[in-house]
């Protein structure tokens, strides 16, 4: 991040911020502030001359949305994700524009160039926020800024210098307009395959083992809150186990259109300034490096100026969020305890719950992973407002839209593979405890109903909850059966499943 | 309705609101005030007596039900695709008994009752709200008692004698936790397949027409709402088709999951009190009702627990609302005039605009579209709020989640097909207008790099810029072209596609 | 309702749908189909002659909606607070109007007939659904058209004959676009004070009785959903009581706004074709007619073209959903049982739970409440979308924003009330089981600490829970204190607040 | 941020990720990569030892925390205004617990080095990320193992010896229960009191410069976005102007709840182990340390367990998001062009729009501005969500919430900050297009009413249409009006205001 604060201070003619005045012992502080460079050097664009660090790659354009976006600081800077696509995506276009008259020399260096933004070898020099002009056009001349000076020096040549060009280079054959949809899918969807889809599936295998772990284990249900008919602790993981194997298609679904490139379609979606068959050679060559199946856009226009695969997509992560919450919150209440909850389930112990309460396990994964979800399904609505408010042949919600939609799928990433790590893979049942809760259960009086009928297990079952006894207490008191007439009908085993 | 009201009263109580006192002027009333019968007929369940309409089929349990939920008036009721889909549902469970010992004579006459509710000739007899309990308990006994009565006196007997009883015989091996989602998929899959769906597909057709009538008309492009270069308004309209095109996969995929049916997993998922197979039957019966692609859920844990089916379904309507949204939003600002606006389009008058103006239409369809949209969006949060509230075997916000899914897809369905036939159906290009924007534009310039140079075209655009001038006067007036010249390199119709 | 479904197949030569063919046994029907007139009368507008049926007070622009926005159905109507706050507002305009040269004979008649609407009388005159023109002008002209016509029957003459002018009496110095949020605000504050508040706070009341008629039982705390801290329930209850205290505050400030009314601003918020005063004195007359303290809106320019008052209303009810979701959520989870859950409250048992388990109360008041609240939180997103939405001078998402907010406040109102009535009214203490629980809590070792130290309280608390034991029976195990001893340092009544 | 990434690969036994390796091309990295220390200290907690990086001040829950938690990576850190706020609590509970016996040589150290906290100066040593546990209890145990191990080296003293402790000095009768939701509120408060009111307010005072300096220039309404009647864009900012103008009034009233603090409540609301009095003299410590308003929470269960301020100071937040979208749509809008748009207003080019079409000024800032107020309602969703989860005596979705909620306030200041200084400031007027629009609107015909009646007017207006003519062509050519006559009647300047 280094110089940028600076820059931003000199071009602006900053002035002490009067924030906290009100707060006398407190120093604000609007923008990080660490050491950083003096030295700067000029780049020009049509605007004119513009002081850029000496250390930066980044060029006048990058240096003006710095000065004239100063919103929410540097934890707001474009995702990284964003910032690595550009380098793929940049590095296929060189190649491409090499068929199409592309100087090699250059579209090499390019590439190279390309290929070390690809890699996060030039984060520092990517410092603009989401919170710009809304096609992402300065995240794309970001990008070209960058990789024109770096493909410069690999030259030879001198920042600033613009032997290899911004826009004439680096940026032949793009727009804004069609770059930016186009790396906002490819960074899509490497995170979604690459980072949330294997997350998700080590989550199910963890929950499918678990199911089976306990699937001889009968424990009284529960509707309403209400105690209510048994089932077995497998079966119950198993529902868990079946709501997470769907995620994956979920995700598949949506992400249909999300393959669609639109880079071809330029500033307005119809391709001006582009050859014929650049859009398929590219969205070829964005797959091959990625190894995802994309291909260019059915129609340009369209992945110009909607974003409906995103808000598609978001919709998925929506549904992972709903359905994770659910789990959770049933774990935590079934390992709620030690003494005065369900207690149903041990949770593994990550970290002191309290210095004095043995036994006291703060469900702290799930509380994580429902945080999470919330902050998805926001993002959600943030992604659909976005989305839903494009205007002609342009949506100008890209960057938001784009770094919602990244956010919600890191977050359910990592938050699932936390959960699994140090919550789900750990879980014991507390067999004693769902075994007296199962036997206390009034609810198994529904096994009396054949031998002695329903008036008379109605009897018991209300006895037994009027006295706070057990059901056979109750049934011997009233003398409807005998203890052993009693211990063979009332099996909780046996009602666990539809009968032959 | 009739009656309900006079029941409610007679049964709490009814103690004379103080409500709207303050308003001395105006007389409130908390529901609907009609005439109704001043008869009644003793009803029984477990909890003993009570009075109900002597013209109502329903029983006690309903009767309970609208006492002890006064929420929300006459509008709130449960909509009516949940009703008959109820009819549906218990007409098959009646065939499938039948086969497991069901008396013949009853199951046909709880058949022939069923059909009625499934054509909804007993709408009037399903008193209660949505608002009720969370399982749709209440409602699936309103099924029960109706029917009950019903086929009771199909068979020569009496309302509330139970010689066809609600619970032995209609609700045989059911339980609400089964029926309730099981109804709600099969209303929502036949609200989405037989009432939006074609619409959406009605909708695609006419844009499509629309896209291939306008196809010749070269228009100017506009991107961050600023002029930019060219495109056909064919091109435009191709945009949205492409849009609509997707909404039908995107709501099939996303229902996938819908036509698994919960039913045969009883109380918790287990079944219990089912034979095998029933499961497996009764959805073939179901899906042969229906003509549907039902089948019995892979897992009913999960069938009753969660509803990430219908949150994934409502995220599909939530793509499609926001993909509305922004078609209505660019068809009613190309629409805007007649003089002051952009008035690309000409957008057909069904009513009076004003009085005073004419050549003055109000966009009301692109209106009332994109209120439906924001309702949507509502709805969705609505069903992720709910769908990530349920608690261990049981979700209980299913009768809100189904009435905000039906809700959504209704809204969108209706408003697409009034869309398409009062406004899309009779869109005209106003083509002198567009004709007159497109050569007035600046950004025609771009032709001229090749032959006079960056640095003249830029000249020249700035020049009509400041004077206000067309292009071509200013060419001329800079010297840098002829007359002919300008008239062979400025030609719109060349940079609406890419380059050979 | 009866005619309109006729009036809107006679207009639109009506095709027999071909919805639901795919589903052969089951009659789709697409609008409510019951008796209706066959009698029709000629109405004109600027657009021409139209038939309305004879037994509607309406005219020819309402008949016109009613064929043009066929969406949703009857359910979708607009809602009744509106219609009836149209009435008190045109009694209100002919009142001023009269002192402004309406002819006093015409202007009394309409005051009466406005009147009539006021008192819903004439509800079934007002068909019109809520998806129609984004300004509501549709829904204006209908009160304008019955007010008219009803006026003239009034003085002697016949409807359509246009006596008594639905544009130059009725709407007379008024323009839709300032009518509509007029009335929003009319119905809201009206909605809001007579009917939500008091609902409010008598649910505060009961609260705070609870909350000191359990002030003596101590009971074990839950963080995390796991074991705490003792506190008492009557503290526990009065958190839940003090959340509701705040509902009236949270809408009184946020109704500040609420009460500006938008009359006399007309068209586009200038108050062309008023005089001068006009706005004051309608909206004085208005706060007269309503004891409510509406004035004038301090820009009418804001108040036609946004609808923030709205907003930031609907987000005080959201704050309420909130606030008792997490209420009732409590109450179910610690009232679940009645042998497997927590089981420390006993909530009220108001219809059958199950058949078979006595005892197994649902809580379906704490469901009815909690899906209401999760409605309000999507309807709160929709308004938002709605009131973003606004275009220059008019914002055109107006009858949504009314819809959704009216819906939001209504549902919250009833299942309010219903739930304080049927539910926490009736709640009692399970005395004996929360002392139960409290007392085996491991927790309570905590008071040990000044006396044996730490480490030996420790070890106590540690010793319990590997041995199931109480933490008597551990420290006597142990021999670090008497029976005496452990009785007099052990008590939980005085860890329930600070100390000396 | 330096060493922690190693830190977790130690402990955890790192495994290199298989992510990215279907992207051959592309190397995927989890966290940041910097330099760090190779230097360990072991800390302990009950948990045992643990190694921690030598040149950090966090102690052992720090450590396990950012372990078990490698959740989103480092810009998911707690932001910086909550760690900011612990310093100042701290040093507040140390300054009271010197009253209630704290040793004053250790009081007096910690006060200061819970300075340095609040200045910012440690934020490196705050290395925790927004999911954790649900109860922030890890961030406040971080707060504590920092100013403790600070402390601890002021009076000479290694890091790790514990002669400060974190729990027994540090956290003196405090619980993580109370802080955080203090530290919460302490946070929201300041950040919207010294920074979001008053970028807010400079907002509205240059909205209201231009109001007046725009107040002569009468220019064409527009409702419905067809054109209307006039009024002076004066006017039409004045709107604008309003709306601002309620923003500070919406955030105090909601933020009256938020002035509350929870410290004092401890672990459950009761306070146990503080003394009485510690809840007022620490509401007052606080409020002298910051200058604001703060007092101890009237009811303290209600502030551990519920978190309705926020979700009420969040509704404020969304219903200014809601009015800037608003603002900014119709400044876009009006900006559009500069040939084939509206082109009412210019706005300042800050950048370039593009190299080749001079005049082309994207409306950059509207964009940034109108994507934050997407979030910031996304935002609250997950606020509304978060808050109506709390469980019992403890809402643990306390970081989630308070993130979002800074996230919201310091986006929406910043980017109006922002809007208002490089475009709202800048903002002119396009006279000659405003004047020219006006004038070709037929909308004027209104005036002619009086004059020649309403059925000649309509018949000028319609023959203006059809043929494209001026009003003024179409009444010569209709011979209802001499050219002066026109002249005189004809005058917008007449229309913008209610008559006398």
């Amino acid at each position: 991040m280094a110089a940028y604060v600076v820059a931003r201070r000199r071009s602006l003619g900053w002035i002490t911020s009067q924030l906290g005045e009100s707060s006398p012992s407190v120093v604000r502080c609007a923008t990080l502030w660490r050491s950083y460079s003096t030295s700067f050097r000029e780049e020009r664009d049509t605007f004119g001359p513009i002081q850029v660090p000496s250390d930066k790659l980044w060029g006048a354009q990058t240096q003006r949305s710095l000065q004239n976006f100063d919103i929410g600081g540097e934890r707001e800077r474009m995702p990284e994700p964003i910032v690595r696509a550009f380098g793929i995506l940049k590095k296929c276009a060189a190649k491409v524009n090499m068929e199409y008259g592309l100087d090699p020399a250059i579209g090499k260096a390019i590439m190279q160039a390309a290929q070390e933004v690809a890699e996060g070898k030039l984060n520092d020099h990517f410092p603009l926020v989401v919170w710009q002009t809304g096609s992402g056009t300065q995240s794309n001349m970001n990008a070209n800024e960058v990789i024109a000076n770096r493909a410069a020096e690999i030259l030879g040549h001198k920042r600033g210098e613009k032997y290899v060009h911004p826009n004439d280079h680096v940026n032949r054959a793009q727009s804004s307009n069609d770059t930016f949809p186009t790396v906002m899918h490819i960074a899509a969807g490497m995170e979604i395959n690459s980072r949330l889809i294997p997350k998700l599936n080590t989550l199910h295998s963890t929950l499918h083992s678990k199911s089976i772990e306990f699937k001889d284990i009968v424990k009284i249900g529960r509707t309403h809150t209400q105690d209510a008919t048994p089932l077995t602790l497998g079966q119950e993981f198993s529902g868990y186990t079946t709501q997470v194997s769907y995620f994956p298609f979920c995700m598949e679904n949506a992400n249909l259109d999300a393959w669609q490139l639109a880079q071809g379609g330029t500033a307005v979606g119809t391709g001006l300034n582009t050859k014929k068959g650049f859009d398929v050679k590219i969205a070829r060559a964005v797959a091959e490096e990625t190894n995802l199946p994309f291909v260019t856009a059915e129609n340009k226009f369209e992945a110009l100026a909607a974003h409906d695969a995103f808000v598609e997509c978001s919709g998925a992560l929506n549904t992972i969020a709903t359905s994770l919450m659910k789990i959770a919150n049933d774990i935590r209440l079934l390992g709620s305890g030690p003494r005065c909850g369900l207690g149903e389930l041990i949770l593994p112990e990550n970290e002191p719950g309290s210095s004095i309460m043995p036994g006291k396990v703060n469900p702290t994964q799930c509380e994580a992973l429902t945080m999470v979800c919330a902050q998805v399904m926001g993002n959600n609505v943030a992604i659909t407002v976005g989305g839903s408010n494009g205007h002609f042949e342009l949506n100008v919600f890209k960057p938001m839209i784009a770094s919602c939609l990244l956010h919600s799928a890191r977050l359910l990433g990592d938050a699932s593979a936390s959960f699994e790590k140090n919550c789900v893979r750990g879980i014991q049942a507390n067999k004693e405890r769902i075994s007296k809760l199962l036997h206390e259960s009034l609810m198994l009086v529904t096994s009396l109903n054949p031998k002695i009928g329903y008036d008379n297990a109605a009897a018991v079952a209300k006895l037994a909850h009027k006295e706070g006894s057990t059901l056979k207490e109750a049934a011997l008191k009233l003398g409807v059966l005998t203890s052993e007439e009693f211990d063979t009908l009332v099996v909780p085993e046996k009602m666990i499943g539809p009968t032959d």
